[in-house]
Parts: C-alpha cells; structure tokens; sequence
C-alpha cells in the first residue's frame, strides 16, 4: 500500500475491502512520504518492519527484488491526486499490478500516458470507482443492457455533500486540505473528488458517453482556490440529454449521490445512502422496488452480494465487490494466464474517460459555461 | 366560471378549491365554447339556466349588466393558455376582478399589456400557481426571510411527470391535446405547463431573481411540436446558482415537483407529493421533520392549516389557500375598500414573471443553450 | 348541524368534507348547548338566524315543522360522545336521516338501541369512520376480495398519537377535555377514541370478525381518569391473528394510523400519513408502490378519486368519500325510493361492532388482560 | 470455528465480521460433522489440513495439546442451536474462550449450566447477538441512559420476516430445515430465531426488565412443526407496556427487526434495514433524524463506526461490532490480565435471558397465552 496511513480516511477503507473476501492481505507498504510516520502506520498493521518504507521508490525497488514467492501481486496507491500517477508509473513499469483510487491522476496527459504504459506492460491496474461496486447498480446496468428500460431519453446524477459548506470543516483538516489544494487535487475540487463518481456511475449504467457537455462551477467559500460546487447539462451521443451537478457545500447533505435514468420503456432511480433498493418504474404499473439479495434479481446482481436480502450490505461491501473482481484479473496475470476480459472492474479507461470529464467541466466552466466535448 | 366544462381537470379543481371555507359559490359560467356544452356542464352544476353562457363575451356584457347585489365577484379563467388573455382583459375591463389559471397568458407581450390593464383598473388579477399555497412552503419562505437559512447558494428545482411519456397518452386526449399545441399552448410545451411551476416556487420561497440562464429543451416524443423536457441553468442575482429541470417523459413520475435550497446557515427541502413536510437541515446537527399543523411553525404556515398535524393536506387544500388569500382582496375590492397589501397570493407580476422565463428558455434552447437574460 | 360550534375541531372538518363535491349545503344548526354560543357559530357559517338553535330538541321540533322542500335532508351530529344518542333518536324519530361522529353512542347498550330505531325508520344513518373513505384503502379492501391476498395470516394495525403525552394538552384544552371525561367518552379513552378507528379499518380491509381478545390498557398520565394507550392481541374467526396497539402518549407521532395485512399470496401496508400510496408485496417479487389516481387501480379505488396521480389528496378528501356515498342513500331516501344496498359508507351495524370492540377491550384489561368475546 | 462450512449462512457472516478490522484469523475448524466436508471448508478456506478436524470433539483436544503462541485464542461456535452447549463446554473447559451464535443453547436449562461453568472458569464468552452492534442502537441506549428519553412508557419492538411463508422455502432447504425442527431449533421456530433478537435489541437499549408477558404463537404453514408467528404483550418491571411480534411468514418483509421506544421525553425509532438512522421525537419540536458517524453523536455511537457519515455501514459491520468490542476482552484473558469490565458485547447473561423469555413465551403460548414470569 502507497499512502493510507494514519489519520487518512480511504486507505482504511481500501484495507477492509480488499481483505473482506480472505482473499489478499496487507503484506508491505509506504504510508507516509515521511518515514517514522510511515514505520508508525506499519505497526499499527502488525507488518514486517522490513517491508515498511519511506518512499514508494525504495518500496518499488526492494519489492521488485523479492523472490517471486514472497513478492506482491499488486500495490494500492491512496495517495492524494498528484501522487498517483508516479507510484502507479514506477511499479507498472517494475512488473506489480495496480490498484489506485481515483481520479486517476492528476491531470488528462498524465492520464493517457498511464494507459499507454499499463497497455504495454500487460499489467491489471483497477481504479476503484468504488459506487458502481454496489449490487443495484449492476442490476441497474442490466436492466438497461437486456432492453427493460427502452432507449435513454434523459439522466439524472447528483452528488451533493456538505463536509465543505465552512471554510473551517467539520471532517478534519487532512481530508480537506489536500482536496482544496489545486497544486495536489488537479484542476477541479468537487468535481474532481466526487464530480467523477456522479460522471463514471452514470456511464456505467446506462453505457452513454458524453458528447458535449456545458459546466457552471463556482466556490463558495472564500478563500478556497477549487471549485466546490458545480452544475453540468450534458448531452449524450445518441440523443439523450443529462443533468449533473455535484457540490461539497450542500449543508447537511452526507454522501448523497444518486442517479435516476428515465428511457422509452421504463426508469430507474438509485441513492446510494439506501443502497441496497433501486426503484424500478413501468408506464401504468406500480412502481417496483428491487432489493439486494433476492431471487428475482439478474445474475449481476447476484453474484456481488453476500448475505440474504434484508441484512443490508453497505459502502464497503460494495468497495470490496471492486477488489474481488479485480483479484481475478489479478490472480490470472500472477498465474501467467491471459487476463479475462469483460470482468466488471472500472480500469484505466475510465481512468481516461474520467479525467476527460473533469478536463472538459474545467474547461467549460472557464469558458463562461459553454458547450464543450471531452477531449478523450 | 370561464372554461372548465365536462372532461376539464382544473376547472373542477377551481370549483372545489374556491368553496372550500364557505366562502365562495359558482353562479354562473361559460364553461365550453360549445354552447351545448357549456348549458350541459351548468347543469351539473346546478346553475340558473340564465347564468350559463355559450360564450366569455356575452358572459361579460350580461353580467356587467347585472344588479350589484348578484353581479359576479369575480371571474375565474380555466381555459387553455391562448384562451386567457381574451376574457381576462373583457372582465378587468368590464369592471370584475380575475382569478386565472397559469400561465398568465399565451407570450409575454399579453402578459405585459395584461398587467398594464390589471394597473390600470385597480382590480384583483389573482394567478394560481397553487404550489405556493402549500402550508409547508411558506414555511420555507419564513426560513429565508428570517435568515435561519442565511445568504443562498444554491437551488436546486426538478418538476419531471411522466404522463406524455408516449406519443399515445395516459390521461386522455383532452389534457394532452391542447398542451402540446403550439397554437394553444404557447412557445414551450413541459416548460410553459409545469416549469413555470417550478420557476414561481423557487422564486416565492427564495426570493431570488434569475439574473441569466442557460436552457436545453428537448422534444422526445415523435411528432410532438412542443418541448417535452427542459434542462435549465440558472445565474440569480447575487451569486447563488440554480438548477431546474422539468419534464413529461419520466416515466413513473407523477407530479414530483421538488425544490432543495441550500444557504450558509441551513438548507430546505420540500416534495409536493408529501406537502406536509419539510426537511430542514443544519451543520453538525440532526436533520429535522417539520410538519404542518404543529405549534413549532411560523404564522403563515399556521394561517394556511385547516386539520391537526397528521391529518393529511393535499393539493385541494394549497389550491383553496391561494383562493382564501385572493378572497381578501377581492372582498376588499367589492366593498370599495383599498386592497391590503402584501397578501400572499400570485399576481399578474408572477404571472408577467413566468411569460418572461418561458419566453427566455424557449430563446436559449433556440440559440443552442446559450446563456441568455429574462426580458420582464 | 349539531355542535360544531366555534373552536371544536371536527365539526368544520364535516362541513367542508360535507360541502366538497357541492352536493350538500350547511343551512341549519344547533351547534352548542350554550344558545349565544351556536348563534355566533351560525352567524360565522352566513345562515339565516332563524335556522340556528340553541339545543336539538328545538331543531328537531322546528325543522320536522318545515315545508318538505325547505327540510332538511340530513343532520350532522358532531358533539361529544355522551350527546350522540339523544339526538340520533330524535331526529330519526322525526324522520330525518343522521350523519353521526364515531363512536356511535356513549356504550355498546345504547348502540343496539339505536340500531333498532334505524332499522325500525328506515332511514339512513351514516357513522364517519372517515379512514375507510381513502382510495387506497379500498384499493386495499379489493385486494383482500379478489384474492390476491389469499387467506390472511396476521393483521398488524397501529394507531399511535402523542397530543396527549402530557397532563398539558398541546393541542388546546377542548378536545382533550372531553377525550378524557368518562362521563362524555364513554368507558374507554384512547381506545374509544381512536382503537375503533383502527379496529374498524381493520375489519374494513379484511373482512374478519373478532372472535376474541386479550388487551391491556393504560392510564400513563397522573389524574386521567381513562386509558391513553392500549395493547390488543387479536384472534379472529377463521384462524388469522392480529396486533392492535393505540395510544395518545406516543410523543412525537401525530395521527400515525396505519395497518398490515399478511396473506397467504401477498402483504398489504397502508399509512393513514401517507394515504395516496399502498405498498402490495408479493413472494419472490418486487414489492409494488400502488398509488392513487392511476389506470391500473381497481373500479373502487378510481370511483373514489378526485385529482389525478402525483396530486396528493388528503384526510378531507377521505372523509368526503363518506359523504358522497352517504348522499346516494340519502338521496334515495329523500326521494322515497329504496336506499340502493352496497353502498360503501359505515353505518350503524359498524357502530355496534365499535361500540362492542369497546366494550370487550374494557372488559379484557379490568380482568387483568384475559382472553374476552366481543358481545355484539 | 465450530460449524459455518459449504452452504452454512452465518459461518461465513462470522468470517468476514471477525477478520473485518484485521485483529483475527482463521487458523482451524471442524466445520462439519460431516469430515470429508469439514476438509473441503478447511481448503476453501485456505487452512493448513492439519487444523482441520472431522469433530469439535477432536478438534478441542488437538488444539489444547497445542504450544501457547500457536494456540487458538478463541473458538466460534456457528452450528445449529442444539448444537451449541456441547463445544462451548468443552472449549470452555479446555481452556478456550468461546464466541457462539445465538439462541445461547437449545434450552433454558443448558444455558444456565453454560453460565455456570463461565463463571467458574473465567473465561470469555461472548454471544452474537449482533445487531446491538449497531452504531445508532448504541445512541438510543444512550439516549435512554442520559435521561434524554425520559422514563419509559410503551415499547414497540416487530420482527417481521416472510421467507417461511410457504412450505417451500425461498432461502434454501438448509436454512430453513434445522430452523423448523424442534430437535435441533429447541422449543421455539420463529420467537427462538428471531424473536430472542427483538427481546435482546430491547432490553439492550431500554434497560427494562420483562416482569410478565402474554404470547400467543401461531404455526401457519401446514406440517411445520414449531412456530412461525408470536404475539407477545409485554409488561415490564416499574411499570412500561411492550408489544413485540415477531413473524417468518410475513410476505414481502426481508429482515424488518425494528423498535419505538416512548419515553415521556422523547421518543425513538429505529430500523434494522436502515441502520444508519436513528429518529429522535420530541414533544412541540420537529422530529429529527440522528445519522451515524457525525460528530453530533455520543461517544458509544462513535466508538463503533469506520467510515464518514453518508457511506452506508450495514449487517456486517455491526457484526463486527461486537467481535471487536469482544476481542478486547478476549486479549486480556489470553495476556492473562483482568478482563475489563462494561465492555459491550452480549455474554452468557444474556444467553440466558434470552432462552428464558423463549421458555416463557412458549409456557404462555400453550396455556392459552396467558400471562406468566419468565424463569431467570
């Protein structure tokens, strides 16, 4: 693990995902650019102090050089924004799988050159998009797939939050003051952080891609250097038309991102603070509700979920429903087998993809809000 | 009564509505431009024979005629929209005060002559943008007033239905026909019938002005003429930004007109279809219910409640608010007396307002979705 | 009318619910046993002073003495519990048709009474067990008769309230008052009050009788002389067990009537607070949303529907719905043609099962909560 | 662990719960009588085949002849009910500390024998009874303990499960079978599986004693053998009402264990399915949602929470809850110190609570549910 030592937040989460399963563990790490922090962390998780490192540099190096049955098979990199992109360069290039949380990187090139590096090496590198992990967003995406929604005329994706609504927050300093910080966050705040979860969770459910979109982003807070706030109309290519907004200053919202796809034949609606329903809705009929773990459900559905309907499965189920899938890619690579295709992980081309949106939101918005299309 | 004969949906609505405190009776109407029909309608409605007219204009000149002790108070116009500004001008002028149904008029150079008229004459036009009768959302206006939501940010409006969903209609022929008829409607279709709606309640609880804003009106349904779905970017003066989207193919929604406002201290929401609560949210503290009926609210969500908290309001009785409030008025106006004012009710200046974004989101769609200004 | 009078509660609920569909005109009164009382309760509701009384008796006696087509039709009895008997009689006596307030009587003796004096006139006697007027409760009951519930199981119905948690009522000390006088209530508080309300939606939905039950009551509040809150067991013929629970001192609920009824095909659930929806769920299905106004409803739940989906009709709608179907038997009646059978509105035979509901769940906690028979 | 192989539900429940906050591992199992399927499991599990064993029997003995730093630390018990008193004795005598699924034992007699010899042995025994593991079930008991509620009135805890509710059943016939068999389940179906959790998820957050209760248990389904259905009126000690039912053939409910506590201060709800929440009412105050992982939160309620408010925690992790508030315990027997007192984790108290209020229900239940004391 690169990152994710004491006081931060998703290397926690990335730790519980990835062992929910039995299925890996936590063997070695650089948790902190500063060392002592970094030997501290590793304690805490009961490590080898051999494998504990100072930087990811030396981590890559003296991994590389283990035998091949004690070497890794896979790195996590839960660094902020701007410190994906080296790590995730390095250990690909020295022959480890990837997994990184997202955005990808920190900017768009810096995007395109990783996938051209993860293309040649052959490597798994899995961005961790962890939202679409959740069993009614497979239901969803499959709903659409077999035709039960019709063509998609119109998509609505909010992601409001309200963490950063004071300029003092109420999360702890650490977690905002890296988000805010256009010189480790990228281009965007919010839009950046949570914009491309709203952006990538929509796609992946309903298979659209952007054709233009128009962006109004604004700060609110004085003082902060990133938007945290932004409203986006986007057309698809095909016809569809999309709403989507996202903002870190919508008092007294959580982690409310939510989704509603309304097509020819029916419509769905998915929040992700009441995981596991999606409604489903027919023209004259009762509106349905569809609930994780039942019979009913479509073998997507079925195969991300673990215990009986009505025992609610939550944020790091479906966190970990990414890293199961991307362990057997994983496990193939390692093996020396060919990497499946179609496995339901989100790789470096929504890593692209992503980086492409946040690109052209930024874009738009400094354009006055115009019609802008991604530059993929 | 003009319009609102057999078959009509809000002619009944009206008729219910005004009579709801005792306070106002039906006496006569020209309810259909089929003379016919209109006798036939004043049956069921028990009405003088003589009181029944197969016409608005030999409604007026007979009426006007009229011994004051049984002229008219008022008219009410529920007529579709190319059909308002005829009989509202004929009855100002004729000297009678006009409750109208929304949108105020067919574009917004009536709508403005309109109000030239209403000023002139010093009656009582009263226009029923019924959502704000709701007891909850003047609890939402009283929030913002006394500052418990502190400076705006953002405002986020959605009205989608989904009974135009398909070319072929749910709810009969006759409330689907004449909306989606240029020549009847007016220049927008869903923006001009339910946008206009949500336009008005951001407008009453926020006290807002849409500085510019930036529209993609869609048409999805094959040989429609109208727009059935809009997208919409609102700029209010001031800074705070704004979302609003209606639509008629969302299929599985009903009336779903909802309103977030989201300002430095506190944040609202509100949903039409469960009027009776209000969600208000404040930092690092529990979100609240409140709910219509109950000592805890401020006087105007007080003055609108007719039952105890838990006993259900609907729709008929925020319509009957609207009318309760013009009554004053109106009574005022018989009696000779100055009209008071700030009585919280619709006027031709919230109708000139609606003409004037209908007029503005129909122009920025026509431009690509550029960001345009309301011409008021 | 009688009572009603200025600051009683559910005498102006009657009058508009009486009024809504303009089938009915308030036009006489005795609305207080004070005489200058119910003259300014007359003057507030426009009627002519020669109408407005100062006890029934000299209503009853006047208005009999009326020229058939200035009598009245019907009268409205809405006074406490303890006055309910006396007028019935005597305005059935006098040939007049009775709308009356729940619960029927004062005991269950004077309910038989009254039920032979109803069936020896012949008139029309309408008990305002206004729940059961809500569409979705017919809708309810359909399901229940056509079979797609199946046998049921298990009935759950609730109806928690928390206006009367406190010695100091909040709701204003005139409706708690006689609530809690067993001299004007009868032999139960709660139970009298609102128990019935629940047994009678219960039966109204399923169908079933009681055959007996265990129920434990409770005076929570220091000095009130009758129960605030009562848990029942139920077991009813046929072999389906119920819960019923009620209470006034559940702080915090408002008027949260609501029922489940299992079979063995299907679930229904029912929320007086939120009474446009049913929730219909099925084995290995989905669980439907069915909601009011749509197509796909039954004929009685359309046949008691005023506005279209999305439209929230409310707790005066509901108590309408008795109203209008009470005017079809009266109409009959006034007209001297036979009152048509089925009519769907509660009538005296509801008012001795109420009536014996009461008295048997009095019953059962006196002998420290045993199992009794309801004595019909 | 004891049971919990190929096709069992809740051993793997134990797994990912034990091993979420990675301060356990599995390292042995008998995880089927069958020993060819306890291997299988073992291999599944990726477990060195010498650890694991055909018997618990054997297993016991191997693992005690163990040196102490290979040593188990402690045993999870995940077999059928009738099946739990026999290795929590043994382990317990050979020195283990024991974690066991709940009902305790399969009677009230070995439950009380099992208390006997923790005690006597000074070992931890910690019971799963899980969803008091649940962060805002701890903010209500804290609410509770604070005076914030106020002295108890009326509790209302429902169970509602529908998987049962055929003969064949939806689950899986291994679920369902040991579950019907009063060999193996003990004297309760429905009231020992479940309704001991309602029993537990009251007393933990209430405090209250249960003086008496009055049951009535049901069997729907033809040929089943136990219960799948109870009613229970409770009266607790100082004075409180309760009313807890329970069902398994509740169509369309999933997993719906929820309470209303009412206080006369405050009151509050709570539902399983939607864990994060917590309703606080209080009286002429708006109702107020308390959300979990907010800083607004009691220092027990943010004690038992991972990950920021608005990401979803669920079943799992309220599971593991109570495995690490029991590893503290656990540790400090294994270090050979004082294990600390008021940690909160179910014990063998609680066991036998539990399978007294099953053997009282069902002493109530067949004499006719009358009213009757448990026997602690």
């Amino acid at each position: 693990m690169i990152g994710g030592g004491r006081g931060a937040f998703i290397g926690g989460v990335h730790r519980i995902a990835a062992a929910m399963d039995g299925r890996a563990e936590l063997v070695a790490g650089a948790f902190s650019s500063d060392e002592m922090r970094s030997r501290a962390s590793g304690a805490d998780f009961f490590l080898d102090p051999d494998r504990v490192y100072g930087s990811y540099a030396a981590m890559a190096k003296a991994e590389a050089a283990m035998p091949p049955e004690k070497r890794l098979d896979f790195v996590v990199i839960v660094t902020p924004n701007h410190e994906h992109f080296g790590p995730a360069r390095l250990f690909l290039e020295a022959g480890f799988n990837v997994v990184c949380d997202k955005p990808a990187t920190f900017d768009l090139a810096q995007a395109k050159k990783l996938r051209a590096i993860v293309r040649r090496k052959g490597k798994v590198f899995a961005l961790t998009h962890n939202y679409t992990g959740n069993a009614m967003v497979k239901q969803a995406r499959e709903l659409v797939r077999d035709g039960t929604v019709g063509k998609i005329r119109k998509v609505v994706v909010e992601y409001p939050q309200g963490w950063l609504s004071d300029a003092v927050v109420l999360l702890g300093p650490k977690q905002a003051e890296w988000r805010t910080d256009p010189k480790r966050s990228g281009a965007a705040g919010c839009m950046g952080d949570i914009g491309t979860h709203a952006e990538n969770l929509a796609r992946y459910i309903t298979g659209l891609e952007i054709e233009e979109l128009c962006a109004d982003l604004t700060t609110f807070v004085k003082g902060r250097k990133l938007d945290d706030d932004g409203n986006v109309l986007v057309r698809y290519k095909g016809g569809a038309k999309g709403v989507l907004h996202a903002s870190q200053v919508c008092i007294g919202d959580e982690n409310n991102l939510n989704i509603r796809v309304y097509g020819t034949r029916a419509a769905l609606e998915w929040y992700q603070e009441q995981p596991n329903e999606l409604v489903v809705k027919f023209p004259n009929k009762p509106s349905q509700v569809w609930r994780r773990g039942n019979l009913y459900l479509g073998d997507e559905a079925k195969r991300f979920t673990r215990i009986p309907p009505g025992h609610p499965e939550g944020y790091l189920e479906a966190f970990a429903n990414i890293y199961r899938e991307a362990f057997q890619a994983i496990a193939a690579e390692v093996k020396g087998e060919r990497i499946p295709k179609n496995l339901d992980f989100p790789t470096i081309d929504d890593g692209v993809e992503g980086m492409a949106f946040i690109e052209a939101v930024v874009r738009s918005s400094r354009l006055g809000a115009t019609w802008v299309k991604p530059l993929r």
